[in-house]
């Protein structure tokens, strides 16, 4: 037999892949796109050129940007017989559901799915990309029996999400805040949805087929699905006041604070700092400020507990806050989260057809060998 | 930063999963499922017990086969709303792509979709796997044009689905020749698809992402989609005398021969051996024995050529006159491999979720740090 090399479960601290997207580390609390802190991005640049700096691995020109903007637009709108499929879907279905079902349909309307040359996959990213906030904006707007928004060019990717959701445009702190949650969630090395979507190309399969796969792995409670769980967690506490005594107690008795601690940050995960400020600003424009209290006065709780043993907010913690002062429900957050994570996995897929290898470990089997078959008759 | 070890490319080598499923020795050319040798499978079981060994550890009685059946039976019935959903695809949309959206979509017409308790993780494997075959053989029908034919739940997986995809009832040779093709492709340790679906439940996502995303890895040529490359290879050549100089040729050009070689068999695939029995019988039957002929004067050249070097057919050559012989459209012999696959990938998933760890490797940053944001005026 050839030799195998146990992993540790999980893969944990096995390198799988190289990438010239994004840097982390956990320690430090750092996270760079291709060399820019994260913290830079959000709050200097806008999600367009985020994703262009991640596709091209530069900052574009004004020309350079302002064309990717154009092509991207082009895309808001959906394929032919895509709103009627839509209009069909079971007003109950779980939005993630609906989008990993709807990307995958994505593939049956293109007429040269499976083309993966550079320039194709490229044609495809963006497709998708452009087309994801449309399937999510129609779904929400079908499902509430409100009347269908047609996607307006003239706006930015977030304004023209917020627009066609909401059937008016947002305000200016709105849509910054919502770029800058883009932003952040663009890529984020090898997560496991990222992961995923490099496995499945690695078949030489398809760009529908990764990113379905990857929205199916994002859904996981012990991945994107984790920023419903801060709100739960949020709607649940009555009052500011009550967070000392509530959190303090889950503490005692051990159970998760649903957006804080982070599997690869140890430290203050770097993409919570400008999203904190926002939250906060938001908060001060709607009048909504209850939410932000919460949120800030079990931080506070959490400091004093266990910020010595690396356990601090994470991008979770802070994008809740930020989605529902937006007006987003509650199922929307994991397609916010994959909205923009399209991007990063495209990247991925990207860089892995530039070197491929298909991906095939091995199975230890643990089972009897040598096992007879015996007739039933006589079992 | 905590340490990192990086594997090889594409996880060769890397033991990443445990499972009591299938064992695989490539060097000796053994395939055993629960430790019984899949070639006595493939003569004297039926895909309806093979499932129900793989997930259950043994091989079962009377009384539980016959309750498998029965429930399985009870599953090749769609959910409401999916023959709906099946007559207004795109009749030119390639069978993988809308086996993919249809699996998904299942997911919208389960009122609990993301429950994966063992009961109902094993309840939602039952259901995929019972209704996939329902699900090509009516997209088929409908594509030609062709009245849907609603499953016979007297038949067996394999008769059944030949029923409905036809509009007749299958020969014995022909439904036992099916059913080998079933029972052979049912498992086979930790390939991409399966890894793929292992990966995305290690979110505790559901069985609906996982067998989604599963679906998509094994559509791409390096996986799956192999057993089409070798219908085109015979298509191409005129007759068995053409074979020689053809397949020289190829050798010589070093171009890969489909359905020869496989990463991890290098000695004769014992998924090969009953197959071509029935391939031949199948050819006597049908009175189609050109197939038949050209694969086996492939097969001849292979072995004087390059046996040596360990390179012998694998499982998708004598699949592919199998399916051909049968009458099986080419675009639909990837769909018969995940049809029988879904037992494989649900075992697995079950077993991951068992005892889950969520997969998270690390990716090399190989970019550059510390670089600035600069102004888009400034660039």
């Amino acid at each position: 037999m050839t030799t195998a090399t146990a992993a540790p479960k999980g893969l944990e601290g096995i390198v799988a892949a190289e990438t010239e997207m994004s840097f982390i580390d956990g320690e430090k609390g750092v996270l760079e796109y291709v060399g820019i802190a994260i913290d830079d991005l959000a709050r200097h640049s806008c999600f367009e050129e985020v994703v262009y700096l991640l596709w091209n691995l530069k900052l574009p020109t004004v020309t350079e940007l302002d064309a990717f903007k154009a092509e991207l637009r082009g895309r808001y709108a959906l394929p032919h017989g895509m709103l009627e499929r839509i209009k069909r879907l079971p007003k109950d279905a779980e939005p993630m559901h609906v989008l990993r079902t709807l990307v995958s349909a994505l593939g049956m309307h293109d007429p040269d799915p499976n083309a993966i040359d550079p320039k194709a996959a490229r044609h495809k990213a963006l497709n998708i990309l452009g087309h994801t906030p449309t399937l999510i904006a129609m779904f929400d707007r079908h499902r509430k029996g409100e009347e269908i928004v047609h996607p307006d060019t003239s706006l930015s990717f977030a304004g023209n999400f917020l627009y066609m959701l909401n059937g008016e445009r947002p305000t200016e702190t709105m849509e910054r805040a919502f770029d800058a949650c883009m932003i952040l969630h663009a890529d984020h090395g090898l997560n496991n949805s990222t992961f995923t979507a490099r496995v499945v190309i690695s078949t030489l399969s398809d760009m529908y087929s990764a990113m379905t796969a990857a929205i199916g792995a994002l859904r996981g409670p012990l991945h994107g699905g984790a920023n419903e769980g801060v709100m739960h967690l949020l709607n649940d506490i009555a009052s500011p006041k009550d967070v000392p005594a509530r959190i303090e107690g889950m503490l005692e008795r051990k159970e998760k604070i649903m957006g804080f601690g982070h599997r690869v940050y140890k430290a203050y995960d770097p993409r919570a700092t400008y999203l904190k400020t926002l939250a906060k600003q938001l908060a001060e424009d709607t009048g909504n400020s209850a939410l932000y209290e919460k949120s800030s006065a079990i931080e506070k709780v959490m400091e004093a507990k266990v910020a010595a043993k690396g356990i601090y907010p994470n991008v979770d913690f802070y994008s809740a806050t930020t989605y529902h002062s937006i007006g987003l429900d509650l199922d929307l957050f994991t397609p916010m989260f994959a909205m923009s994570r399209v991007s990063g996995w495209a990247g991925h897929v990207l860089e892995q057809l530039a070197d491929n290898r298909l991906y095939r470990p091995k199975a230890a089997y643990i089972g009897p060998h040598g096992v007879a078959y015996t007739p039933i008759g006589e079992r």
